[in-house]
């Protein structure tokens, strides 16, 4: 090739304010791939092109060596530098298939394939998660600008003033465990939780936790119960993994077991505050669910995501606890006790599972961030998990109330409250009639979170209507005001009196 | 009940050390549960056993109001305080099922449940994880120890002296957006990526990418080919989600293509540098399988894991930057750039995916940390990020070289060396006959890391013997004496020479 005809290319393409030997690179290699510059042609010297160009030789060299590396380009001894022959000799073969194809995997191609699949397109057409986390009424947030983040930033430069590289590694499976030590130590106290440090696992919160369970507890195929209405996150992480979800309607004991049906592989419950209804499942029913479980060999699964905030009694004893047939995992997360971001979530597992857990887990996640876990060990160790907690229950007592009194000056007293004696938010019912997907739509556009009850129901036709409001992430002064705009937009949904 | 006996039971349990009102609920609950104290029996009044006691009347009756709360007791007005009746009332509904068994899931439980799933014995089982990470030779890890720590922390101080709710709560789906600009940017101009910000995904890792790449394209059973040999994570993940491996031995060039199979869902590879054994794939080849997938709407899976530690020429052009038909996905990890441990890893997926991989994302995994990602940012930006790179190529050339050498010094002429040109491993081939795994064990008890190689494959019998050894993670003046004891252990093994 003429060193003027890549040259005037070069020179017509190149950006002199950009560096310039990837541009000569970029340039040459789409001339190649789009045949500008046909295959076996001679490319000039480096030192003749550098020339034309006038640049350095060096900048010249450099794309030439890297599109050698790559393949773009061959050297001949004694002839120079050639455009190698790379367009696919075999493109034939991977033409279309038609019907009469006979490769070994033509079923997967008989039909065209959409982008996602229809498992993709489940997770995301049905997405339970919410775009916006900051605003007022967000339920299952908690007041992250009151995490003592001081406290934290100076346990955490504990470990990063110096180097510590057994911290920055792969972590063993299961997690740091000086962390799972004081997570069983807390567990054991505060809740109830038959367990030593080995059985406890670090995850990634509630959504991995669940991940590992069926992955080394489920096969393909098999079912879970869960409670209807339950978490959105419960469903589609099981629905991901292809485990048939059965919706139990809860009643005023949670879930109900009078059916006598035999439970299949998994049960997934929130027996000391179900989500978002906020009863608390009965003693009695504890107690039949566990020999359910125990006679058929289910796994009961019990999400016990933020018993901390209990505002009458103290928390209520886990269903772990109660367990004496190593039927139970229990799922925790410091999201709400600490702050969401922080993506630190526990699995209590029974002992003969801990170590095929903590294995299993390396295998799949390769969990580690143990900077992280070392510092909310400590952060545990010093008191400051307790007294952090201890500090908000108090704080959340007062909005709950705030917004249960907001709600009695701006409602008519027949809307039912539920689940005001515990956790982050408490559900509004609404008459039959309204619309709850309506008026959050309508508060949405007024800045005003009020996420619909329906939406947590499997079936729309047995959906309750309602609203869930976090009150815990709502600065008290705002909780009037702001649930006064509420209300004016309810109360234009609710059906007339009829007395 | 008299007091005295309720009282008795309490005095003979209680460790006067510990905090009294926990152990009173937990001594009488546990009485109520084994049916020492018998259902409907009434208990003495909160003041009289506090008497008996010689214990303030608050610490019973905490233990009191726990035990009403949790369902344990129940009040009679104008009576007292009565045990509840809980014994599970139905529980002969859950006897064990007999053949006739006729509930909805009885299939579920016709056979007995083992522990683990046979899926979960697979993935614990044939654990590829190694539960050891910072000897000599450990391949894949980075020397952490010269992470700029310091630089690191002034850089993560910023975002924790003040506070900053809006980094604490969950993130958005796809990640921090700032560090997905820095990626992207990255990515253009090192690996000749083609992406924008919006088609850069935040994840934990490989193993998280794979995942939702698995969730969201992909359906039960479907296939994947993948290279054998290949990383052991890829093989887990893809079991653990029920996708069929399919492996294809790869040569010198890589995956080989020719044999005109039509492909199947997912074709997983590592163009740039060939997981464990270290070839590039030609360019005849790449262009060639980007053909293949669009002809048969595959999707290729690209595995870029390590290409910055390129030693001779600059890191290879990216698979993904030759595609024309948005059939790759292309992924990438800091555990290699940065440490291991930070568990931040990247996906670009094509512009038509990216909202749907970003809500899928959020709906999946409820991903965060955004204080991390925002301090990861900063360190892209501030430009730390690629002067550690070349401070680290530089290191890891040096002790590569040192390897080499020591292997040529040590070692017969004749045992080949693979994947000496890039990345923190490489793999020295042994001749058949002798076990990989063998040296490795032995070598294991000497305290040095020697991975396998055949563990690497899928099938025994087409697995060649070599060992993976990574210079990354050891100390210059370690590597000729840890070799050299190494060096003894292989030679024992070696078949007697021939000539």
């Amino acid at each position: 090739m003429p060193v003027a005809s890549l040259s005037d290319l070069l020179l017509l393409r190149i950006d002199r304010q950009l560096p310039l030997n990837r541009q000569i690179y970029h340039i040459i290699r789409e001339a190649i791939l789009s045949q500008m510059l046909p295959t076996g042609m001679q490319l000039p010297s480096t030192r003749d092109l550098a020339r034309a160009l006038a640049m350095s030789r060096n900048t010249v060299t450099y794309a030439y060596d890297q599109l050698l590396a790559e393949g773009y380009l061959e050297t001949r001894t004694g002839a120079g530098t050639f455009i190698t022959d790379t367009t696919p000799a075999d493109i034939r073969l991977a033409a279309p298939p038609h019907p009469a194809s006979h490769g070994r995997h033509a079923d997967h191609t008989a039909q065209p394939r959409s982008a996602l699949s229809a498992r993709g397109i489940a997770i995301t057409q049905q997405a339970g998660v919410s775009d916006r986390q900051l605003e007022a009424f967000m339920p299952g947030i908690p007041d992250v600008s009151r995490f003592p983040h001081k406290i934290w930033n100076r346990l955490q430069n504990k470990y990063w003033r110096r180097t510590h590289p057994e911290l920055l590694t792969y972590g063993q499976g299961g997690g740091h465990l000086p962390l799972r030590a004081a997570i069983a130590e807390y567990l054991r106290s505060a809740r109830s939780v038959n367990c030593q440090a080995e059985q406890v696992l670090i995850t990634t919160g509630i959504h991995q936790s669940l991940d590992i369970i069926v992955k080394l507890l489920g096969e393909n195929g098999d079912a879970a119960w869960v409670e209807d209405p339950c978490y959105w996150g419960t469903r589609s992480v099981l629905n991901s993994l292809d485990i048939k979800t059965l919706p139990i309607a809860v009643d005023a004991e949670g879930l109900p077991l009078e059916h006598a049906l035999t439970p299949p592989r998994f049960i997934c419950t929130t027996p000391s505050h179900q989500y978002p209804l906020g009863m608390v499942m009965s003693l009695s029913r504890r107690r039949l669910l566990l020999e359910y479980a125990a006679a058929h060999q289910s796994w009961i699964i019990e999400d016990d995501y933020d018993s901390e905030f209990r505002y009458g009694s103290a928390p209520l004893a886990s269903l772990q606890g109660l367990d004496r047939h190593d039927r139970v995992l229990y799922m925790g997360t410091f999201s709400k006790t600490m702050f969401p971001g922080l993506r630190i979530g526990f699995l209590v597992v029974p002992e003969a599972l801990a170590a095929s857990f903590a294995s299993g887990s390396a295998e799949l996640y390769r969990g580690s961030q143990l900077f992280l876990q070392a510092t909310l060990a400590d952060f545990m160790g010093e008191g400051y998990f307790a007294s952090h907690i201890r500090k908000m229950r108090l704080l959340y007592a007062e909005r709950l109330q705030l917004l249960q009194a907001a709600i009695r000056e701006f409602l008519p007293p027949q809307l039912e409250i539920m689940g005001g004696e515990a956790g982050l938010h408490l559900t509004l019912m609404l008459p039959p009639g309204c619309s709850d997907q309506a008026i959050s739509n309508e508060a949405r556009s007024a800045g005003i979170i009020a996420r619909p009850l329906s939406r947590y129901y499997m079936h729309a036709d047995s959906a309750r209507q309602g609203l869930l409001l976090g009150y815990a992430n709502t600065e008290n002064e705002q909780i009037r005001p702001v649930f006064k705009r509420l209300a004016q937009i309810i109360l234009r949904h609710l059906p007339p009196q009829n007395d």
